[in-house]
């Protein structure tokens, strides 16, 4: 039985996560913090949670957290988990952060892109946590940086055209989120009379994903991959959708790229290539942990179009944070994950 | 392992009956059949399924369903169900009808409200198939009628203030309702620019689901109970909130009216009594098989407000139908049945 | 040319004003104050008014008001109005209130149900600003309380049959909103994620707008009228829908009653009776300062029920205050309000 | 006074140019026809309309709408317009198409992605009917081809750069329409449940307005310009949001680019180029025939994004349409098209 803690249980994440664990047969939730909610039982806040979790919300209290989790997702504001990585690695409590603390392989570029005092890592060792690419090193990590959402949904679509070098390398990201993403503290864009009947370009050209992604993308192609990226608030809750445009290096039918697609996924159980003519929604991946990669070759111009579609809080988040859990653990790693997709 | 078949599988009670028992451990899907989809894996008619579901889609054949089937549930247009129970039956295959075939103890009232030629059930023997009013009855059973979704709302919320005789017999009842209730078939009505935005009333005072409210309250008051319904289409996918007006018989508390509730459900796992002071909403049951249940009194008017709200497709249609067959088949009542409601 | 001033003018009822009265050819806004948007020209606060409004926000400012405004609307929070009137009237300031402050024929009401330390409304003489029922003293008034959204959606619905004495004193009003009535403050519970795919009740039985609503119904009665009213959150940015259930002191034909509120809205623009067997909804009345109107008689138990669709934006507040005003100042009275339904 | 007449009346387009003529004072709607709603009177198919629109609907007969009409709109299927326009024109009707038939400039390009018997227009002369580019043509035409929704929000977005030669000739479009573009008729996949929640590409890089965009920046770049075209079904009834990525030609700076926009569209009522930094949304446009276009450069990647919105009924179509017969018929351009959008 893993013992497990959440810090900033009371976001959108949080509230995913505990969803998410409460039908995982290996986990004990031990201990949850909030800072808004401090003292109220979990399922009292939400309704949802009902019947499914009674522990109570306390303050964040380290040695409290030491003495009772095996491991411990964080979802707070940058800079937290950092602060916090060293004590718990030390005591032999593993940890898993969704938010941007962990994800980056130069700290350099972690400082450029956020803000914060420290220079380095510290002697905290990290992992970028994408199972489908980095699983062999997830399995021994003490520390795990949890994927942003949009570069869940762009590098599981890019991966295996980069990995075949396939593709020129300058790509061309329009991606389109539910609101969900912009998380759970009230602000005027998050309204709902603001949103709906809504689609929004936002952040255009500097969202803080762009860095996570091209560190990603140049691995995968072993040569400096620059994207250009425009999220979108789109009117729905949950999912965000990628389109990606691609120059491809030379002719290809679009079979033989289903085929080398097919190829690369065809033991992960969480990534669903479509049939070719066929192509991705966010309601067909609605609250479950998959992703859907449709494919498409324009051949007036030359250009691959890649697109996916995951649920932002699953797959983007705290879905992908069970499964590097179920990873770092020895657990299957599907466990707890076979929700089905909600449709309609 | 219990054989199951879907008759009418890809209707969006169908589709959901498939995401249920997907991971449902004691059960193997044997048999679907549709008239659109002749054919085709399900999987490739509900991407959503994708991985879930490779079983072919037949043209119904009774003489298939007898072999492969110890239980048969149907999604078919009036009368079709009453046409193949008989012989099922015979043959020992058990039926779950998600029609209105089999609600009625007066086969005058189904003959009433529906077109029929028939003037009886034959040989048959069936249920009214709301576990928490009818568990002892549905057990035996060869063939039950699985309840509409808003007689579900409506029942599990005034079964405790009736059988308390806490209540008149005179009940108005406002229901709201997704589209996915009013199912799969393109209608003009049903269409993404005309519902968006708004909420319309429709089948005022004369919606077939009258007479079935009518027949359980009855039953539960013992005496003859009339109701004014109204059914309003809401701009959202899933969840039907029912909003109920009752005269009170005498003055109560609001705590001993919640204390009447909460011991009347105690034992069941599905229905929720919200806090006093707590109204429940669409969201918070999403996806799931619970019911919640709020109350209020307004003293001004010696009013008993009961609000509940489920999902129309599972507590309201399939996760009601799974519920039943667990009973029938004596497996623990909530197997397959423990999805945790999507929120946000 | 009216000279027109907005204080508050930058929530919803104020930008809802300013786009009404961009169309509007005898008008000219002078005057727009704003606690948080100071400074700023109104187009850069609102994208969608680029173009159409320059005017540049202040802070109040009692003096200039006097000096540039015929008439003032005032946009604020409760009691703030009441601290303007006076003086504003002594300077031959018109007011019209979109909040509560002068809505009340009796004090004590107010005073019952919003928080004040006034007892009394002082020099200041008020009208009820719905036109439909007290055109006459609005003509001739310095200040009028714009009625709230539901009751305006309420009080149309039900006058023909209590003037026609065709109903009880005793009505249950289930009313369903629109997110844009919770106004342009962020709050939890009226972001997207809350409030998509999720219909709520709240305020259940204790809503301020109850004595509103009883004021007038009483007064149209003759008698003293109670209501049981519940507001629902509803899934949609704009529209009132407000279903209503009486008990009928006679037996009277759905023609006769048709008969009876179409003769009553004969002369009236903005308020259309729909055909016999017509429901509203709220889509059909989007954007514009129209009130549909449907009936039905439920025989079975003696209740009329009718049905109500306004934009609580619109009719439900800023339409009905330039209406209001158009009447203070002899202009036609659907001048600047013509605005067709937006539909799909 | 204008006589107008619309051919196929009751589609969305339909609708909505009653919607827009119903408040324009210098035009009379003397003739409808629509298949299926023949007989019946106008308002009495779209409620909306109710008290705006008495016109009787009609069979198409072209010497009643000789007779009776300066200029007819259609909104027909594919091919119907080409064979009633001879016969108009001969005539002294002129005529706008809502449809495809003609907007282009080489019938071969028709023929190729259009299915028709015919080679080539005939005696008629036609003309692309987009003001802000036409408009001269347009004043003298007898048949305009009213654009495409999509081609709309694309050429307004990219003529500025194109003209000043700032962009290379191969740009990729990412869009993302409402429902309402995939018109009235009811389809699987414009249903309510199956498109809310849920944003899915369709089409890609296969579209039929592909070559209608090309004619355009082809024309306006003087090259032969080639589009990658990803069009998006979004769950919102309006709006078009059309995201662009050009190769910059040379280094630029945001503010001159700005000026090169602000300055090609600063005599154009219709299109707003809005400040640097901010960018368009569907919303803000809602219900008008604004066009609104945000400028960012990506320095890192040398590659400009143009954003523009729209709403994809009115100058996505039948503002648009309504601007046409305005210039065609020597009226104020703004005529009947000065609705504010309706936010939020």
């Amino acid at each position: 039985m893993v013992r497990v803690g959440i810090l900033g249980a009371t976001g959108y994440t949080g509230v995913e996560l505990i969803r998410i664990l409460s039908n995982h047969e290996d986990v004990q939730i031990k201990y949850l913090s909030s800072q808004n909610f401090n003292g109220k039982k979990f399922e009292d806040v939400y309704p949802s949670l009902k019947g499914f979790c009674k522990v109570e919300l306390q303050e964040l209290n380290i040695d409290d957290i030491v003495e009772n989790c095996d491991v411990v997702f964080t979802a707070l504001p940058s800079g937290y988990a950092m602060n916090i990585a060293e004590k718990l690695c030390n005591c032999g409590v593993k940890l898993i952060d969704l938010g941007a603390d962990f994800r980056f392989d130069d700290f350099k570029t972690y400082k450029k892109w956020y803000e914060t005092d420290k220079d380095d890592y510290g002697s905290v060792s990290r992992v970028y946590g994408l199972p489908e690419i980095h699983r062999q090193e997830i399995k021994n990590a003490m520390v795990v940086g949890n994927p942003g959402c949009y570069p869940t949904s762009v590098i599981l679509g890019l991966a295996p055209a980069l990995k075949g070098e396939i593709i020129e390398n300058h790509i061309i990201i329009d991606s389109k989120s539910g609101v969900s993403g912009a998380g759970h503290s009230p602000k005027l864009g998050n309204m709902y009379a603001e949103c709906n009947e809504s689609i929004k370009p936002y952040n255009v050209a500097k969202h803080r994903h762009i860095p996570e992604i091209e560190q990603e993308l140049s691995n995968l192609n072993c040569e400096d991959t620059k994207v250009i990226f425009t999220p979108h608030l789109t009117p729905m809750t949950r999912g965000i959708l990628s389109t990606m445009y691609c120059k491809l290096k030379k002719d290809i039918s679009i079979e033989s790229l289903h085929e080398i697609y097919s190829e690369f996924y065809k033991d992960e159980y969480f990534v669903k290539v479509l049939d070719i003519g066929e192509y991705p929604s966010t309601k067909s991946v609605y609250g479950s942990n998959f992703c859907h990669i449709g494919l498409e070759i324009d051949k007036r111009t030359g250009t691959l179009i890649v697109m996916s579609s995951i649920d932002n809080l699953v797959k983007g988040a705290s879905g992908q944070a069970v499964q590097n859990m179920n990873i770092m653990f020895g657990i299957d790693e599907d466990k707890g994950l076979k929700m089905v997709p909600v449709f309609p």
